[in-house]
């Protein structure tokens, strides 16, 4: 099993209808089929400079091959994700 | 519910036995009141820096704090994590 995780920050201001809108509409990820567990959540550590967090899992790489190029994924991240996301940080696990 | 997660590298080879005593005395931590779902994970993408990572989970804020002061965490952070670890990134989240 593969975990996929970026943290982030939006451009938008902090509690604004951007904000909210962003976090709303990438539910259509958890919509991708081979996407399992998909957690959104928001950074309580001030020891960090992401403010927020999408994790989600999957089968194998061919899993997370499909989430990739899936027609969902690459318009979310063209279309929200290139143009809203300030800054982000990719890490994907396997358990040891 | 609080997900404490940290990315880190070690100062040791790849593969190396101080490696592996390391990543396997780390468990030390999973028997600290408090601790659940204790994960020991490695990298798989080639677009992070950190090759490893922990996380847990704490019902709460008061759980979190038991486990920050519980002398087998001072103890670890003491005597192996400030010594064999180079660097590492914390991120603590709630769900959204």
């Amino acid at each position: 099993m593969i975990r996929h995780t970026v943290m982030f920050n939006l451009r938008h201001a902090k509690g604004s209808l951007m904000e909210k809108s962003f976090l709303r509409d990438a539910d259509v990820l958890a919509t991708i089929p081979g996407v399992r567990d998909f957690e959104k959540r928001c950074q309580v550590s001030g020891k960090c400079e992401y403010a927020f967090s999408f994790a989600m899992n999957f089968a194998d790489q061919k899993a997370y091959d499909g989430f990739n190029t899936h027609p969902r994924h690459v318009a979310f991240v063209r279309d929200r994700w290139n143009k809203e996301v300030a800054k982000f940080l990719e890490a994907d696990y396997e358990a040891l």
